[in-house]
């Protein structure tokens, strides 16, 4: 896949993200940020988790997709591709503001992804993934119905909305030495350091991603866009990308210190303490700003550390496989 | 099983638990009200959970324990019986208070439990179940080194700790029309009820045990104690009690104001609805009152709900199994 590049969008700056937090407000859920003796005796750290696993839809896209929407016309229809939390966040907020959503998502994606989506009010639109690139079939929609294309990260308004999660974890947890993000499209990474570099200047941010889809990483230590040649075979579902985006790779190289790997094993155990310790369901993507620290790919003693757990939307059945690896 | 009569004990009034709020202030977490969208179309209703699953040592337990244990000398030992969590509970409460404790389980309890309560740094006393009554072994030891007993929850400190979830709840959420709370003992619903009708005095508490374990519902209904056989069938391992207590039987029938039963699979379907839509982890009899709900057995529509989900500790391949049944 090619990115693809806007040249009308320009990169969002913090002023946008607290613009997205006056919209957001009342309408997103201001998340809990908890803690845990137990992880911080581990990593020998204050370490505070911003918990979007308990985001509506279960996933910080929320965020980004309704700040989009609402800056778009009511009468505006808006299609996006995804088979994920975008495309269940951007139906829930079409169905918040009364707009018309349009998901294209693969005809091999389960029922019960279109089912969540269709029952926001969506319209779910298939696509063969063997033959057609899920832009174009987009792009189609665009054209004959006038939709306007919300993509999952590439997107200045969905950037500014995702990080309004930095920006509560930091109003509500305090000044911060470090905050960890996990890394597929980078627009959560981007919006977060946007908000980490304006609030608390000092704050490191660092990226995690899986380490069978490294791209982002490569890319921000090389300085040129790296693009993978497939899908990452990765359980972390939301970092299934193949390169950061146009305006996420500026940003990233901009306002990110460091990115790091961690492979789906470390994830497993990330998600294994999240239940056992936490009493929280978290998403394999979730996992991976945790489960750098537990791996100790950071040293972060005596630090102050913000840990974005992204989301909590894994099959039970898949999670109960996880558990007993 | 004989309930044990203590005519020095006296019934604990709110009072006691506006003084257990101030002693675990600080050490006790206060947990997180939670709420869901979802669950509040389900039941026609606004419903407020109150997390104890996110408490300390994973449950409720720990206020109860804390409080008992904060009104001794610190040059006190403690002994109390369980292999669940007021076992554990009893384990950290003295750690934090420098105490020496005691907890005798049976030696066919799973390691886990028994390391839970080592790794606090009680000592951990076995018995045969087949051959020993477990009140008796705790006995002896009382006699022989001069500890003092705190039992599971037929103890006016222990009521008075456990009140102090409803306290919070009701002050968070505010003003309730009805709360429901598990029923093991009736150590929590006691001293739920106290706060509840101290608080909000048009609140109706209502009682929820397991199918299986009956007897607290057949108590209240009847005015007489009721004592089961044999330790109740069901996967709500913090109900398995056989009898209400001295203390906690009139305080249910003074200030519950109805009692209702539901089986084991109605909280396994409750226990995937926090999982699925909450990403929450709740232990089955944490699940007693929301699948009281689910289930319809009382009508709450329209009305402010509170819920006592009361753990979080399960075994993540029991839950598991329960999430395929």
């Amino acid at each position: 896949m090619t990115p693809m590049f806007d040249p009308t969008s320009s990169l969002p700056t913090y002023e946008d993200i607290a613009d997205a937090g006056r919209r957001l407000a009342g309408i997103a859920h201001r998340t809990p940020v908890m803690t845990s003796r137990t992880f911080d005796a581990l990593v020998g750290a204050r370490v505070f988790f911003k918990c979007e696993n308990l985001q509506r839809i279960g996933a910080f896209k929320f965020r980004g997709a309704y700040n989009a929407l609402s800056r778009l016309p009511a009468s505006a229809g808006v299609i996006t591709y995804s088979s994920g939390n975008h495309g269940q966040a951007i139906a829930l907020a079409a169905n918040l503001l009364g707009m018309r959503a349009v998901v294209v998502m693969p005809s091999s994606a389960p029922t019960v992804k279109r089912a969540a989506v269709e029952g926001y009010g969506a319209h779910v639109v298939h696509y063969d993934s063997a033959r057609e690139q899920r832009e174009e079939v987009a792009q189609a929609w665009v054209e004959r119905e006038g939709l306007t294309l919300i993509p999952p990260f590439n997107h200045a308004d969905v950037i500014a909305g995702q990080g309004t999660a930095a920006k509560e974890l930091i109003e509500d947890a305090g000044a911060l030495d470090y905050m960890l993000v996990p890394v597929g499209g980078g627009g959560l990474i981007s919006g977060c350091a946007l908000a980490a570099k304006a609030l608390a200047p000092s704050c490191k941010v660092v990226g995690v991603e899986p380490a069978a889809g490294d791209d982002a990483t490569r890319s921000f230590y090389s300085k040129q866009l790296q693009v993978l040649a497939s899908v990452p075979d990765t359980i972390a579902d939301g970092a299934r990308t193949t390169s950061l985006g146009s305006l996420t790779f500026p940003l990233v190289l901009s306002h990110v210190d460091r990115m790091l790997t961690t492979p789906d094993a470390a994830l497993m155990r990330a998600m294994r303490f999240f239940a056992e310790r936490m009493k929280l369901i978290v998403e394999p993507t979730g996992a991976l700003a945790a489960s750098a620290l537990l791996e100790g790919s950071v040293d972060v003693r005596a630090a102050r550390v913000g840990v974005i757990v992204s989301g909590g939307n894994v099959d039970l059945r898949d999670l109960a496989g996880y558990f007993a690896a």
